[in-house]
């Protein structure tokens, strides 16, 4: 066990296993159950993404969808096959037992999984006897038929098949012989795992443990745990469970899901890993957490929580000045971990002993020697804070901020071009097809250009405008791409009159970077952060900065 | 016990009392540790308001502040008591155990706490040997005596005691017959209530039930939990002391506290109340409990969380297609409680994952009657997924979905203009300013309009020219306003040429409704949110439709 560990806790199954083996399943549901959540609305793009980084995070299992239900859902795996090759994770397809007196070879919905060529499918089937009755409409011995008959079909077709007993908790309460005739229906047709699930969320941890230690006892099949955060216990009733001789946890990422949420993916394997001196990750992976969480945040588009456990943005501040002392003395004394494990950072608020710290950091993380120059570190903080307080944010904009410290630290901006003007026209003509029309006025290498582009929106022809005048100049821009494109507008309550941030991402093929522009509009914010990711190209190109 | 108690879950010491008495202590401390989370900042004003609010609520116990330690809290205890007829709630005083080496009643701190007037003091005591040592800079024993010398001397003076004993659980870990000590010498020297805190939030349930329950046989001592949050876990925490015991929770409202937050009193009064069984609040508060938790918000100047168990807009929000249809059987298949009971209400989503049991079912919350009619909702459920599929999104645009519900229900569209043409002009000036113009074409009950309008961004500047044009015909549009505008660029990895979504919240002084606009680019997406904006203004003023 680690020194963190925590003695006074005793786990039913805790291991000290030394690598993330079939013993324990962490398995995330983000882009199936997540997505449910009330503002989300993803794309097979999106989809993608938010794969890639839980993958990177060492899952063991990732529910994508359900293929069949919406075609959404059927090209992400159709996708996901040829485009991603995952290292940690296995791909779990969605769906549901057959229909009511059919067999399970005929149901279209169970072909559509198979279809979907994951090799492992969660199947959820009712087992609360009321809503087999009024939601199935069926009879109870139909809907076990139902289990058995869909489980055994997938497992004859070499899928691994893992059961979400909806409404167990309530089921059990209403029924308990048959909410356990479900399970054991299930793993004797082969389900690896048996997932009692509290899908309307109204359980607290004493009845999650009770529930799931009767029902191992009872059933002897292996169980999961699938939690929703109705009580705000979510977290606590994995655990529960976990103690109770779960061995499967099913999470999302930043606890999204539908009406309250989930139970959060971050704190529930932090409490593992942490707290229970549990391996249920890969090497190195927690320390990946806090970015993970804000990675995927920004996918969703969501603004990631800051005061979300362990990866919020204040989940290591201090305010108190009574805390404040005692923190100069020694650290742990005020946090129950070191933030460094799960990637994140203390910060002390109202100091900017902490900013000049940081910004030091920073500035040797993107190589720019800052050489301990008191001065030089405070005009850095100062100007940090000044741009952030306008709108400005550098966490997300690595580019943009190192074009900041370099003017401070070189005396001068970095310069390879010098706007005059530009004009942006969109016009939306009676056949209802649209115009957009910039034409930008730029100086370089002493040279005054004009150029004029159309694009498919005002901020696409003005990037393309710039081109078009600039590449004569500097060839370099040529391989230069724009590969996103974010905006977010600030102070809600003002209506269009609001500031706006935009934040696009390049790459030159061989590197990616982020720019961030801030404005009264759109456009101007666009052009700000276009001019900051050309700019950044030439730096990177190693391009000399004379005008 | 009501019928939604939960016969599974046995509490010690609950009781069926149907009077809120001092068996069992609401304690809140949003005004004190609450104030600690980032980015809250309360006037002396904000403060009389949300003591208001906590007493309308019913909590036994308002920790104001430490009275003494600055002066907005020494200011807020005067007016308090003036100006406050407090109902269910008694004020609380927070401070310290007097300074090493002197007595109570010479120590200025103190004297402070009983100038307040309040007739309820928490005294802070440290229970950490390691803090006593390294932050307190004094003995064991000698941190033993302040504890006794300060409840003693306060006792003598008719106030009331309470003891938090700071960073108990860890200090339990250290030192157990330390951490007991001092919990024996609070409550011999008079304190009614001692205070087990998980001061840096690390402890999980089965941690906190243990030790409560242990330091409760060894002490005899009322117990008292204090949790904060940073393992997701502290309204579990809190809850597993009372299971263990302790009559007596401290919160704060919406959870607000240092880093991640203290435990929210809003889930944890609905669980003693709801799933216990507990009478904790007086009659008819916890209906209270959702305007309450938004009022506070708004005080404090913080967005009400959309997420927040029970009191959350969408803590009762549905999405899924497969729970639709049995929401329509019986709502309570699909909730942990009836949302009424908290002040809350059910709210249907529609997005491409309805089927037609949802979208019936928002069409009766929009008042459409849309009379069982398979075909008609058949054709809605495929225009929704068509529309969808290209970017919309009806979940968050309730009033672009009546628009397009209405449409056909009726047959066509609701129309009170049509657009001809339009065209916005955004420039960048060599001097650094910039123009933005637009120009509208629109007819109106038969006439044509030519508008122009400049704004500080093209959207705002189509906004009042589309007003200027439109306001003699519909005079109704003077009233409306434009209070939210969000942008979210769709398939981020196409760079400036993806798809463009934009949401537009409007007023008119009573009502909000959201719309929703989808194109190449922002500005054409903005068009179209803002032609349903004003579309849906007239119909809610209830304006006839002929063109």
């Amino acid at each position: 066990m680690t020194t963190e560990t925590d003695s006074l806790h005793t786990v039913a199954g805790a291991s000290d296993a030394t690598a993330v083996d079939d013993s324990f399943h962490v398995f995330d549901t983000t882009l199936r159950d997540g997505a449910q959540r009330e503002g989300i609305n993803l794309t097979v793009a999106d989809k993608l993404t938010i794969a890639r980084h839980l993958d990177d995070f060492g899952v063991g299992f990732i529910e994508g969808g359900w293929p069949g239900a919406n075609p959404r859902d059927t090209e992400f795996f159709a996708r996901a096959k040829q485009e991603i090759r995952f290292r940690n994770a296995q791909l779990v397809a969605f769906g549901s037992t057959r229909r009511a007196g059919a067999t399970a070879a005929e149901d279209p919905q169970v072909k559509a999984l198979l279809d979907s060529g994951a090799p492992v499918i969660t199947l959820v089937a009712k087992s609360h006897d009321r809503h087999v009755e009024l939601a199935l409409r069926t009879t109870l011995d139909e809907n076990i038929a139902m289990v058995r008959d869909t489980v055994a079909h997938l497992r004859e077709q070499g899928r691994r098949v893992f059961v979400d007993c909806e409404h167990f908790f309530d089921g059990y309460r209403a029924n308990p012989e048959y909410a356990k005739a479900v399970v054991r229906a299930a793993a004797e047709a082969g389900a690896d795992v048996v997932i009692l699930c509290d899908t309307n969320g109204g359980m607290l941890p004493a009845q999650i443990q009770a529930v799931v230690s009767t029902v191992l006892a009872d059933t002897g099949a292996r169980l999961g745990i699938h939690a929703q955060d109705d009580t705000g216990c979510a977290v606590a009733n994995t655990l529960a469970a976990v103690d109770a001789g779960a061995t499967h946890v099913q999470c999302t990422a930043n606890g999204y899901g539908e009406r309250v949420g989930n139970a959060n993916l971050f704190p529930v394997v932090a409490a593992l890993e942490l707290k229970y001196g549990k391996r249920v990750l890969p090497d190195g992976a927690l320390k990946e957490m806090t970015r993970i969480s804000h990675a995927i945040a920004e996918v969703v588009n969501l603004t990631p929580s800051t005061h979300q456990p362990y990866v919020g943005v204040s989940a290591f501040a201090h305010k108190a000045g009574l805390h404040a002392s005692a923190i100069k003395v020694d650290p742990d004394l005020y946090q129950h971990i070191d933030p460094e494990r799960v990637g994140n950072t203390m910060r002390m608020l109202v100091s900017d002993m902490a900013g000049r710290a940081s910004i030091e950091l920073k500035g040797k993380e993107l190589g720019v020697d800052l050489g301990g120059d008191r001065a030089l570190i405070s005009r850095v903080v100062e100007r940090v804070k000044e741009r952030e307080l306008k709108g400005y944010t550098y966490e997300a904009a690595d580019a943009s901020f190192e074009l900041l410290l370099r003017a401070e630290v070189e005396g001068r901006a970095r310069r390879y071009f010098r706007t005059e003007s530009w004009r942006a026209i969109v016009e939306d003509r009676p056949d209802g097809t649209h115009a957009n029309e910039a034409t930008v006025k730029l100086w370089a290498k002493g040279e005054r250009i004009v150029a004029t582009a159309e694009g498919n929106g005002p901020v696409n022809a003005l990037d393309l405008a710039m081109r078009a005048g600039l590449e004569r100049i500097h060839p370099q821009l040529a391989k230069l791409e724009l590969v996103d494109y974010k905006v977010r507008i600030l102070e809600g309550k003002h209506g269009t009159q609001s500031t706006t941030r935009v934040l696009i991402t390049t790459t030159d093929g061989e590197g990616e970077w982020a720019t961030v522009g801030v404005g009264e509009n759109v456009i101007a914010a666009s052009w700000q952060a276009l001019e900051d990711a050309y700019t950044y190209g030439l730096l990177r190109a190693g391009v000399d900065p004379a005008e």
